[in-house]
């Protein structure tokens, strides 16, 4: 590695004060990108700033790495050149409606065009969110084919197996009074809360109550969408989807404890079904692994599930998360239906999900749903039954018997 | 949501002050678990902390919104009965050469076990590895079943086409002056820029200069290891290994722009074939979504490379990305080996990787490499050709052609 470019040691600010000048006021919910005002977290123009945190989520950290190994000149300037959106996404009402919109930027895609004056005027606006289009080959998929349940169509599916989507990636961007409200809680206890309990991290969280946005270091999620993305939008056009949290070990792997990469890739067919039925598909991926808990905590709790006494049975499955982790789940949906609000979203004709939680967020948050699609039993491995029955007497729909006590108890996986 | 459990307003400390009483010292890099001393990232105990940061990786925000939520009391300890290793890695020793391993924690499968007395006098010590079992099952390795290339055997590879797994969660835990010197920075540049250059995070890393180590809110990796993970610190017993970046559009959904998930499932085949010839097959997977810029500087690449003037060459790979993200990659292989030693891996036979960056990384390390194993003709989705052809260009390892300038422009892929 070269010898970084980094100054001579200077002045270090540890906390920003008040009052820069030249940073742009952010009116959060606004009907105008000029009312609502630029996302600026860029580190190269202090004064400029107007957000707790800076952009790419975690890789921030990767960024501040290739500064420090002389890498990355850290008054770069993103060319956006040829980089806007492929497809228009709203605006949509719901962009504008208080509340409906708090963990990302409904502006962040086309911050080229909506923010041109302010980029012209020397601010550094990076999009939040890009848009993009692509062919995915998936194997369950030219199964699919193969078997007979999906056809070609040269549109919507190729001969071969490769699905045109839209797809696009989106960062957080949390408005800090809509999540607190989100989350039931204070904005001065959410502030405090996110600094102690994290260690530390970014004390403007406590000492900027001035900044109320912030772009916290965790993953974003990841839409595709099978159809034409306009008609996401219509409630009168039939609308598949499933709102996936990544679960590494199988959405990758196929580890066959859970029913993850089985039901997402169920959910594509239906997807792409759908959409050569005149509708539309949309599969929504939330980088949230092992319940937001971490993957080092998912398999501690695989451990402590197949060793403990009686074996690895349903009706131990939440304990045990608990034990370990003191909460059975972190992922709390209720940031999740933003991203259908983004999208313009009214009504889900078939959502592929069980999750209760997943459904009470969406239809909470004014979205009607009609069925609900249930994982094929054919696609749930053997030792994902634990899972799959824990979750059903837990309040998971499902079209079949609910398991009672006595049923989870002999509900029972693999040893290690 | 609950009303959260938060007391009534207290004192905020901004940034803490050396000398807590009851921190115990770290001395990276000793032989002994006694000498080298806990990672105590607890923020229960703030007298007790002896790193910045803290555990999780990224997820520590969503472990924050727990607590803020009412969902998670903050003084929660991990229950960590039955969740020890399944198998047992090391002590190696690399763990104690200086300098080999400066962004994991070598012992930080077992701490239970190694630091049974520091839990015990009451320090909230928290594994950052878990090693656990698994069986996986990817439509890939029953194609290459039902295709003849593979074999079930009954212990690698079963009849159905699950294959048994040891896996291992790692978070990232750097000690800062051996990350530093990785980086070719003084380790007060390394602070100040990972400060800076996040917009502020961590201000410890610049004011607590006595703290050496940083759990830095980033993913982490996972290792799968085929056949006996005693294996891999033996370099007599052959040793089929790939490093591997996530690529979630690939990985998961099968986007035909890049080869790596065609590239992962071919290492599978190749690591069980080699398990299965009595050696020893891994796959460490890191968590550097699209080259650690995140996927929305992905996306905006996407789009930038499709519409450019003259379409989509071979020529214009790397350029696209340099305009939009200021550098090439942001992945910095330095770190990566660092795994390899944990697991005292000392000769890969086989690396399943064509990346230069990958391999003088590992070779530089101080592990010998005997071949490399290229991805095969059949497996590049038309549209890779222009990543692949510049790679194979900016010195990736290929045994065939490597395209010249011409060349390179004739390359072209789809449009949008």
């Amino acid at each position: 590695m070269a010898t970084p470019e980094t100054p001579a040691p200077r002045h270090i600010r540890l906390t920003s004060h008040a009052g820069g000048h030249g940073a742009l006021p952010i009116q959060w919910g606004a009907a105008t990108p000029v009312e609502r005002g630029p996302i600026v977290g860029t580190t190269t123009k202090r004064a400029h700033r107007n957000v707790i945190g800076t952009h790419s989520g975690s890789y921030s950290v990767y960024r501040a790495l290739a500064v420090a190994a002389g890498a990355l000149s850290r008054e770069h300037r993103a060319d956006l050149t040829n980089t806007s959106p492929t497809d228009t996404i709203g605006p949509y009402p719901q962009w504008s409606e208080p509340g409906k919109i708090v963990s990302l930027d409904p502006w962040g895609a086309t911050v080229s065009e909506v923010f041109a004056a302010e980029l012209a005027a020397g601010y550094d606006i990076r999009p939040t969110i890009a848009v993009t289009k692509a062919h995915v080959i998936l194997p369950e998929v030219i199964e699919a084919i193969q078997k007979g349940r999906l056809k070609a169509d040269g549109n919507i599916l190729l001969e071969g197996g490769a699905a045109c989507v839209t797809k696009a990636a989106i960062e957080p961007v949390w408005w800090l009074p809509g999540v607190a409200k989100r989350f039931g809680c204070s904005e001065s206890d959410l502030r405090r809360v996110l600094f102690e309990e994290t260690g530390g991290m970014y004390p403007e969280l406590v000492t900027r109550s001035d900044l109320e946005v912030f772009l916290p270091p965790i993953g974003g999620q990841t839409v595709y969408i099978f159809g034409n993305p306009h008609d996401l939008a219509n409630p009168e056009v039939e609308l598949t989807a499933r709102v996936h949290d990544e679960c590494n070990g199988s959405d990758v792997f196929g580890s066959d404890i859970c029913t993850c990469r089985p039901y997402l890739t169920h959910a594509i067919e239906e997807c792409i079904q759908g959409a050569q039925r005149g509708g539309v598909g949309l599969v929504s991926y939330s980088r949230k692994e092992g319940r937001a808990l971490g993957e080092v905590t998912k398999f501690l709790v695989y451990n402590a599930r197949k060793r403990q006494v009686g074996g690895d049975t349903a009706d131990q499955y939440f304990a045990r998360t608990e034990c370990v982790a003191g909460v059975q789940d972190m992922r709390f949906q209720e940031l999740m239906p933003d991203v259908l609000h983004w999208l313009g979203v009214k009504k889900i004709h078939r959502l592929v999900s069980m999750s209760n939680m997943k459904y009470d967020a969406i239809t909470g948050s004014g979205i009607e749903v009609g069925v609900r699609v249930d994982i094929p039993e054919d696609l749930i491995p053997a030792d994902a039954r634990v899972e799959m029955d824990a979750k059903k007497a837990a309040g998971y729909f499902t079209p079949g018997v609910v398991p009672d006590a006595e049923a989870l108890k002999q509900t029972k996986g693999r040893t290690l």
